[in-house]
C-alpha cells in the first residue's frame, strides 16, 4: 500500500539517545544492516518479547540481562539473520557481540541488549558484526532516527518511524519510535522489532507497565499471516534527559499523558506494519462489539483477520461476505446465538437475524469492498465488551514475496 | 496435483443404494448440480457435522431429522448454493425441498436428509431444485457413483470416489464412498461433503461409532486453509442388502474389519481432497511423535500445516526450514524443551539440540523440497503420543481461485 517514508525533520531526536548504523555484511554486502542505540546514564529500559518457544538467542539474552537489572547502556540490532533456531552456538555468538560492544563502551556485557531479525536457523556471522561496531559507534547521533529505521528493515518496503511531542510539568518531552515487520506478523508479539523512546524520566517498573499497556493496544492487535515470530521484541526506553520529574508509578500525574503518547506512537507503528504487510493492497479494521469478554471479541476478530478466504475476497474486492459469517461461526464461541449477530461492512448492514439483511444489495457491498481502507463491524449482542484488530488482504504478492524470500 | 478421476468400473455398487443426478440450474445452467441417494428399507444412517456456529440450514435439519430416529429413505444434495447464513428463510427452503422429495417417495419429510454446498448467504432456489427432483429420481441407479461424485463437485478439479470389497461371514460386502472439497478445509469437520456406504448390516449406534472412528483418522486430519466450513457433513450409510449378520456393537466379530475398510476409504478420500486442494502443487504429510498427548501432537502438526510461511516455502521448493521451527515454537506447548526437538524433512535430519543439525546440508533439504510428496517428521521427545496430519502448499493459484470464485 502507499506508505510514505518518514521525513527526517519530523522525527524529533530523543535527548540522551544516539543512533548509529553501519554495513556489517551480515547477509548481503553494501546494505546498512547494523544499528547501535546508545543511552545516557540514568536511562531505564523495559521490554516485551515473543511467546514462541523457539525464541531467538538475542531474545533469551535480553531476558537474562534485563533480569540482572543493571543499567542498560546500548541496544545492538542486526538484520539479515534472526539468530533463531541456532541452539547454544547462537547464544554464544550473541554473547560475543554484546561483549565486544561492551568493551568498546567500557561497560559489562549484560548492559548491552541484542536484537536480530532475518532468516531463521543460519549461524550469525558475529565476527562481521564485531568488525563493524566501531563504524556504527562513530556514526552515533541523536538525529539519526530516519537512517536507523531504514537499517532495521527486512521485507519492509518503507521505513516506519513516528514522533510526538508533549508537555510534562511545563517541559517539552519527546516520544519517538520505529518498528520493522511485514510478514510473520501475529500476536503476541506482532512486531518483529519495535523501539520507542522518550526523554522523560520514568522508573523501570512504571515503564514496564506503560509498555504492556501500549503493546496490548498496538502490536498485539495486528496480524498479517498468523505466524508468531521467533524474534519479536518491543522495547520502551526512557532517558530522563528532558529533566522532568521521574514518573515512578501509574498514579503519578504525568503517567497518563505519557502513556497515551507512547501508545499513540505504538499504534501508528503497528498500523504502518499492516499497511506495509507483505503483498497488502488493503487496510482492514475489524471491530467486534457486544461480546461477553474482550477475549471472545478477540477470538472473533482474529478468526476474521486470519481467514485466507476472507483475505482473498478483500484482495479481489469481491463482497463474498458469507465467508465473514463463516469465520464468525468457527471463532470458538460455543453458545453464540447467530440469530442475534449483525455484520456491517463500512456503513452497510450486511447480515442480521442469522442471514443476509433483506435490504442489503450487492452493489452496496461492492462499493465498500473497492475502498483501500475497509472497516468490518460485528455486533455479537451478548455483552458489552469490544475490541479492534487490524489486518490486510492476501494477494498474489504475499505468495511471491514468501516463495522468493531467500533467493 | 495430478489426480486421476475414478474409473466407473472400479466403483462397486452398494446393494440397496441408488443414485440419480439432474440439472437443477441452482447457480449455473447446464451443470449436474443435484443428487438424490435412495435407500432400501432397513438402511441405517449416521452423520457427523461441522462445529461452525453459522452452520447451514441443511446441517440444522439433518440433526433435527436424525434426532427423530426415523428410517432415512433418501439424501438430497445440491451444489452451487450452501444455504448457510440464510436464517429462518433458508431453513424453510430446505424443509420445502425435503417435503417435496418425501411426497414423491411416499414418506415423511424427516426421512429425507438435505445437504448443500456452494456460495454462502445466498437464498436457495428451492423451486428449481423441486422442479428437477423427478428427473433425478428417474436417473437413480446403483452403478451411478462416478456420475454422483461429479455432480457434488464445486471448486474440485476431479471427482473423488473410492471403493473396496471385503468378506464378512463368508459374504462379499462393498464399501464405496465419495467426497467433495478443495477449499474451506479444516477440522472439525474438514470435508465439506463425504458419503460412504456399505451393504453390510449395521445398527445405527454401531454405525455412529464406526463413523466417529473413521472421521477422527481422515477428514479431521486434513487442512487446506484453516477455514472450517459451515456445511461440513460426513455420512455413513449401511443398507444391509448384502444379507450379512447385523453388526450391533463394536464387540461384534465383523466390526473391526468393516471399520477398517470404512476408515481406509475415508482416509483415501481425505487425502484426495488435499491432493486436489485449491492451488495445491505438493502433498505434505506431517508426523509429530513423542508428545505427551495426541492433542499436543495435533497442535504442533496443525501449526505447521496452517502456516502460510511454511506453505509458501513448500510451494517454492525452498528449504527455508527455520519457518518449521518457528511454527513448532508457537504451537502452544508452554513447557516445550526446544533443545530436545528433532526435525526431519523426508530422510534428512534438519534440526536437533535447538538448532540446525551440523551435518545438515542445504542441498539435502533442497532435494527433498523438490519432491511432490513430502513428509515432515517432528520428534518432541517428551512422551509416546503421535499423530499424522495431511496438508498442501500455498500457491499463486490458491489466491487466484479464491479471489475469482464467484465470478
Amino acid at each position: 500500500m502507499n506508505l510514505a517514508p518518514p521525513k527526517a525533520e519530523e522525527l524529533h531526536p530523543v535527548k540522551g539517545l544516539a543512533l548509529g548504523v553501519a554495513e556489517a555484511g551480515v547477509r548481503k554486502a553494501n546494505r546498512k544492516d547494523l544499528l547501535v542505540m546508545r543511552f545516557a546514564e540514568g536511562t531505564t529500559v523495559a521490554g516485551v518479547f515473543t511467546q514462541n518457544r523457539f525464541c531467538a538467542a538475542p531474545v533469551i539474552l535480553c531476558k537474562e540481562y534485563l533480569a540482572l537489572a543493571r543499567p542498560v547502556r546500548a541496544l545492538l540490532v542486526n538484520t539479515g539473520n534472526a539468530n533463531a533456531g541456532t541452539g547454544d552456538d547462537g547464544l554464544a555468538r550473541a554473547r560475543q557481540a554484546c561483549a565486544e560492544l561492551a568493551a568498546l563502551l567500557g561497560c559489562q556485557s549484560s548492559q548491552i541488549l541484542p536484537f536480530s531479525t532475518g532468516v531463521i536457523m543460519e549461524p550469525l556471522p558475529a565476527e562481521r558484526i564485531v568488525a563493524a561496531l566501531p563504524s556504527a559507534l562513530a556514526d552515533c547521533r541523536e538525529d539519526n532516527w530516519a537512517k536507523a529505521a531504514e537499517a532495521i528493515m527486512t521485507t519492509d518496503t518503507v521505513p516506519k518511524a513516528r514522533s510526538q511531542r508533549l508537555a510534562l510539568g511545563g517541559r517539552s518531552v519527546t516520544v519517538t519510535g520505529m518498528a520493522k515487520g511485514a510478514g510473520m506478523i501475529h500476536p503476541d508479539m506482532a512486531t518483529l522489532l519495535g523501539f520507542v523512546a522518550t526523554d522523560a524520566a520514568v522508573s523501570r517498573a512504571a515503564l514496564q507497565q506503560m509498555l504492556a499497556h501500549a503493546a496490548a493496544r498496538s502490536f498485539n492487535r495486528i496480524t498479517v499471516d498468523g505466524d508468531t515470530s521467533t524474534n519479536d521484541s518491543f522495547m520502551l526506553i526512557a532517558t530522563g534527559a528532558a529533566g522532568t520529574e521521574t514518573i515512578d508509578d501509574a498514579r503519578h500525574p504525568d503517567y497518563a499523558a505519557l502513556a497515551e503518547a507512547v501508545t499513540e506512537v505504538a499504534v501508528w507503528l503497528a498500523q504502518a506494519i499492516i499497511r506495509d504487510g507483505e503483498g497488502a493492497t488493503k487496510f482492514i479494521t475489524v471491530n467486534v462489539e457486544g461480546g461477553k469478554s474482550e477475549e471472545e471479541c478477540k477470538s472473533v476478530a482474529f478468526a476474521i483477520a486470519h481467514s485466507p478466504l476472507v483475505k482473498t475476497a478483500f484482495f479481489a474486492s469481491d463482497p463474498n461476505l458469507g465467508r465473514l459469517l463463516c469465520a464468525i461461526g468457527y471463532a470458538g464461541i460455543p453458545d453464540l446465538d447467530v440469530g442475534r449477530v449483525q455484520l456491517h461492512l463500512g456503513d452497510v448492514l450486511v447480515a442480521k437475524d442469522g442471514g443476509r439483511n433483506p435490504a442489503y444489495r450487492e452493489e452496496d457491498g461492492q462499493r465498500v469492498m473497492k475502498q483501500s481502507e475497509i472497516t468490518v463491524r460485528v455486533e455479537l449482542a451478548r455483552g458489552s465488551a469490544q475490541t479492534t484488530v487490524w489486518t490486510c488482504d492476501l494477494s498474489h504478492d504475499y505468495v511471491s514475496i514468501n516463495a522468493d524470500y531467500r533467493s
